[in-house]
């Protein structure tokens, strides 16, 4: 079993966010995806991100506002949000006093996805898990 | 962007562990990975776990006490821990009043990889990373 806390990181910023990456821990071989901390102080938004990864988050502490697709969806400690591949996005911590903690995992999609395009296309699948499509 | 909540899916009990499973996200063409939501109640040990696939946790509240390889790790908040392909384990909450929350996700390593033995073989690279090996 190996262990993994974001204080054996070498953390950087961008802008207000601040990334604890993954590149000590020698994983890139074993997993099949990148992953990284990040956190944002109270009141603070992210510059606007897009990457060709698919992006799958978690919130490990406080309220993640995601902006995303001309939307604003608030995901709260404990629940997980998905971007697609080339997916514009910026997070924003709305709180006044609670910081934010998101754990994310990344990877390109398979080159025949329909994931390497850009957004959309899976209005059907979310209609038939019956949860909030943004 | 996809927002994914446990409380869309439809959890099931393992002894004391409850899991919420994400068949009903219809996400497994999507992801290089399965995942789920567990939780333990305080003062709860769930059953021993063993499979081929390796796992990678993330305890969203509570901390989880990892008994593995003969020794038992306490992963805090925020926390990660990975445990190798047929690395057997046991989840234990010894808080008296926080429950314990667990994001996991898992997958089969490549068939030509170390992971795809049994459990070892990584210490070299958890001295490169300067991290609590257990």
């Amino acid at each position: 079993m190996r262990h993994l806390v974001k204080e054996s990181t070498e953390p950087y910023a961008v802008g207000v966010v601040d990334v604890f990456p993954w590149d000590k821990f020698s994983l890139g071989h074993r997993l099949p995806f990148g992953a990284q901390w990040y956190t944002l102080p109270p009141n603070a938004t992210s510059k606007q991100d897009c990457h060709p990864e698919v992006e799958l988050s978690i919130v490990v502490h406080g309220t993640a506002s995601v902006e995303a697709s001309g939307q604003i969806t608030d995901v709260g400690t404990g629940e997980v949000f998905l971007l697609d591949s080339g997916e514009a996005h910026v997070i924003h911590n709305r709180s006044g006093n609670a910081s934010l903690l998101v754990f994310t995992t990344f990877w390109m999609p398979p080159e025949d996805s329909p994931d390497s395009g850009t957004a959309g296309g899976e209005e059907a699948e979310a209609a038939m898990a019956g949860e909030t499509r943004t």
